[in-house]
């Protein structure tokens, strides 16, 4: 793990992928054990900067994200992680978490996909 | 530009895609100002970490990025930017910066593209 650049808080940048369709899911962040864990367990583990706890992906919702590739880039302080998404990535209940269209002021305009799942029922208290 | 959330550095995380193909080309760092020229220049501008200045994309290999459709997540602390890459988007001569594979160790185990410009060529002195 020597080679990654993990930045002043111990983090990397992780961009989560679909696999199949190609759709930017997330960013989220990994420390050195969320990223050792994800690329043995071959499930996503994240770090939650606000939360400051380790977070894998879909363990209250189900939806985790199946490791199918990672990659890492020139500078190797970014990694790209594809999968396979079950259910939707994003906790409004959509397929990926970008889903607001910004015009040239930098405000929403739209969002551009419609809910894959409804989250009152998957995260249920 | 006040729904988004900056960190507290002032920068944004930013996910480079290609708008045709659906590969991620890159992730780099915009501030505030960065974003606004983003979204009405409709080119790339970046703020460079490492170097402390903006960065246009481009504007020594004349790889721009076209702004095509730029979207943020349901946290507001990145930003997703489709583009038309001209050339390609890696110092190094590759279409995208993420061309290096990793197993499940962390280890590069290859490079998974040809290189699209000889990069001595392009960034002469």
């Amino acid at each position: 793990m020597e080679q990654f650049k993990f930045d002043d808080k111990g983090l990397i940048t992780t961009v989560i992928q679909d696999a199949d369709s190609g759709e930017v899911l997330m960013v989220a962040y990994m420390d050195k054990v969320a990223l050792e864990r994800t690329l043995t367990e071959k499930k996503t583990v994240f770090y939650s900067r606000s939360r400051q706890k380790y977070w894998v992906k879909g363990e209250s919702s189900g939806h985790v994200q199946s490791v199918r590739q990672a990659l890492t880039d020139c500078d190797r302080d970014a990694v790209l992680i594809k999968v396979k998404q079950t259910g939707g990535a994003c906790h409004l209940g959509y397929r990926t978490c970008f889903v607001h269209e910004l015009n040239e002021k930098g405000q929403i305009t739209k969002v551009t996909q419609d809910k894959v799942f409804d989250p009152d029922q998957v995260y249920k208290a």
